[in-house]
């Protein structure tokens, strides 16, 4: 995938954009050649804040920078590495990674730091992943997860189901040498169980796989109402509220980000929808099927109403349409946000005969009583996204744990109809090959393309 | 101006925002007992990369990091001082500042970490404010010159004026002391050289601030022509060359930014202007007049001309007409770029006949011959901008240096008036203090207030 693995690799490691402090990342054999050349020095403690002046290849001063040189292999990569910190100015940037260039580095493309890491055996294909996942995590779920990915938690776990599957398919190839004397190294009993086990693991881990990319992707919150109500204005009065964080990564490893915030360690995804405005007007009819669309997929409904304008009965009706056009609609939570309250001098009628529905009364414009809604989204969803740190968070795991079920689920079938000992150990075989995938021990470039090309550059 | 100098600091020093590493600086006496406690470790090596886990306040693995930890007097500030390399996801950041700050820790103010270093004795005032003009600077020229400020070479020269200025003005002021005895300590032939020496040099500073502050800024160059011959295109065209470099820094010590960017080490400010089609309309006129306002500021003027339209005889009118409204219209460079050729199949008449403007064929729709312009405009301003590093580029010098001239200035002309030593001595200590001003030996607090409110967060 990456042109060579050879070349000395450099790229800028933090965050785009002009800041006190940026760090360029050296990688590679030419690293401490380098690293001499641009600060005209000649030794460098391994792993200690050299301050040094950085030279451009004109000889001219660049800027006094901090250097840091890290040995092969007891680095990020497992090859010399160094990380240069500089005045975190576009000038300095680019030109460093000029000089570094005319020396004949290599810009690093994304993600390429880690595919070395990975390939020089620092981690394992689990672990790689976590690290972006670390990265693009905007809450604590998510973070700890991909921590847990990132120390190796749960490929310690992927390794043990392995070596037991590996165990036993070793048994049942070692029957097959001895079929002759007809004896059992590994009771056919035991095995079932333990593969049983391994099914339901592997099943847990599946369904997990739901709630987690709910966490990793934010929680879909769909906004619903008549146009004009107020879902804008209350939109930006959420998102620039100051508790609440607003993060607008760009679609790396997920999709576009529609209106992202994080509040009390939960990620929200706001969708907004065109409004339920009934008409006769086809085109606005096809927006209406969106809005229901938007709808099926909400985790928690936010129905705004403007209290000024509200009417029981017609509400109920539009409750009802709701129940009959959505399935589930009864179980995914739905705040009721009245809003405009500035606008009223009471309460209109029939409010609190709506005994059924979480409420709560809001000026969108006036910011009032916006944190009393937020922390009625949050407690909505109560413990439902207190996730294991096991919890699967990306589709390409998710897609293996389904094969390794299947693979293990026809073992079982087989084990049952009493198939020969060769066609188990098959199906074992692949159930083994399946996690082995997971962690990379077998992987193809195609895999390692589609990983590491989700990558920020400089990781 | 800072709440106090006592807390212990901490602010994300990296630019904002999501990448692969981003660092959080601490400093302050605190700053060991933060780093044990976030850490779990005791022992922390001077200016050693550590790799350390580091924890959240509720005891929750956060993340795993390299921390430096830097003991006063040797470091930054002067003061004890850690810099802690995260993985730079939104969560981590903001988690461990929220934790720092639990730890009673403050986050830093804008520039208070280099307000430290100057208070710390770590660097005089204009060292500091070429900390922020080298982090802001786009282009080679007002790299180095910050860069030459940074490193004390202006500070140096400052201090030498300064000294010799103090040095005559003891004698000056010795000489009173013995006045009954009619003794003279210094030739007043010398004073005067010297004094007209400053003045000189003095001016040559002042004069350097318009440069200084051009290639700060960016080189302006206004784009004018009809509507719909193209402006819009081109700029666009421009900005997305590759080989220029476009920079969206918010205006911090500078003017909100247009479109900037920067060629070949020069930075280009690009003014658009409304179109100088003449009209009844009194609205349009105004327009017109503003385009000749920026036409006034431009340095560099790009004349666009939709060549499928081109009109010879008309376009002699149109410079005619700016020659009158624009003073010294023929010292400024102007280029006239011929755009749509994807338009035509020859070159219109007459247009060879234009031998006194620089011209240029481009088609900004097809990006055919963008570079061409390009260079021609880095021509145009030939060595105009080849400044020297002690160039002033900061306004605050500007007008300190406008009063060091004209103190000086009195001083000379009362030595010509021999008027006694302590008048004369008194002009001296004028220019002496405004030295000082320049370089922070005597300063107030409305001064650094402004100086260090421009920085950004965590320098």
């Amino acid at each position: 995938m990456y042109l060579t693995n050879t070349n000395t690799i450099c790229a800028i490691a933090t965050p785009p954009g002009i800041g006190a402090i940026s760090m360029i990342r050296i990688s590679g054999n030419e690293t401490l050649e380098t690293l001499k050349k641009i600060t005209k020095r000649e030794e460098f403690s391994i792993r200690k804040a050299h301050y040094c002046e950085i030279f451009s290849n004109s000889g001219e001063l660049l800027d006094d920078a901090v250097v840091i040189y890290y040995k092969s292999p007891h680095s990020y990569t497992g090859e010399d590495v160094a990380e240069i910190f500089i005045h975190g100015s576009s000038y300095i940037q680019k030109t460093l990674l000029e000089t570094l260039m005319d020396l004949d580095l290599r810009l690093a493309e994304p993600g390429e730091f880690t595919y070395r890491a990975f390939i020089n055996g620092k981690m394992d294909l689990l672990q790689a992943e976590a690290v972006n996942d670390l990265v693009f995590s905007t809450n604590s779920k998510h973070h700890n997860i991909a921590l847990n990915q990132l120390r190796g938690g749960f490929s310690k776990k992927l390794s043990q189901y392995r070596d037991e599957l590996i165990r036993l398919t070793a048994l049942l190839e070692l029957e097959i040498d001895f079929s002759e004397e007809d004896v059992e190294f590994v009771s056919r009993d035991e095995l079932k169980n333990i593969i049983i086990n391994l099914i339901d693991e592997a099943q847990r881990l599946i369904d997990s796989y739901r709630n987690g990319n709910v966490v990793k992707r934010g929680i879909p919150v769909t906004i619903i109402g008549k146009p004009n109500v107020g879902k804008s204005t209350l939109l930006n009065a959420i998102l620039n509220d100051d508790k609440a964080i607003v993060s607008e990564i760009p679609g790396t490893t997920r999709d576009a980000i529609e209106d992202q915030f994080t509040y009390l360690g939960h990620t929200f995804r706001f969708i907004d929808t065109a409004g339920l405005q009934k008409t006769v007007d086809k085109i606005e009819n096809i927006g209406i099927e969106r809005s229901y669309d938007k709808m099926r997929e909400a985790y928690i409904i936010l129905y705004i109403i403007d209290i000024s304008k509200f009417d029981y009965f017609q509400f109920l009706g539009e409750i009802d349409e709701l129940k009959t056009q959505i399935q589930n609609f009864d179980n995914k939570k739905m705040i009721i946000v009245f809003n405009k309250i500035d606008l009223i001098e009471r309460i209109p009628p029939h409010i609190f005969d709506l005994k059924d529905y979480e409420k709560v009364f809001i000026s969108a414009k006036r910011k009032e009583n916006i944190e009393v809604l937020l922390d009625k989204i949050v407690n909505s969803i109560k413990d439902d996204f207190d996730l294991e740190t096991d919890t699967l968070i990306n589709i390409r795991h998710y897609k293996a744990f389904n094969d390794i079920k299947d693979s293990l689920s026809l073992a079982l079938k087989d084990i049952e109809k009493n198939m020969p000992n060769d066609i188990i150990a098959l199906d074992l075989r692949q159930s083994i090959d399946s996690i082995g995938r997971i962690t990379g021990e077998i992987v193809t470039d195609d895999i390692l393309d589609h990983i590491f090309s989700n990558f920020c550059i400089g990781k």
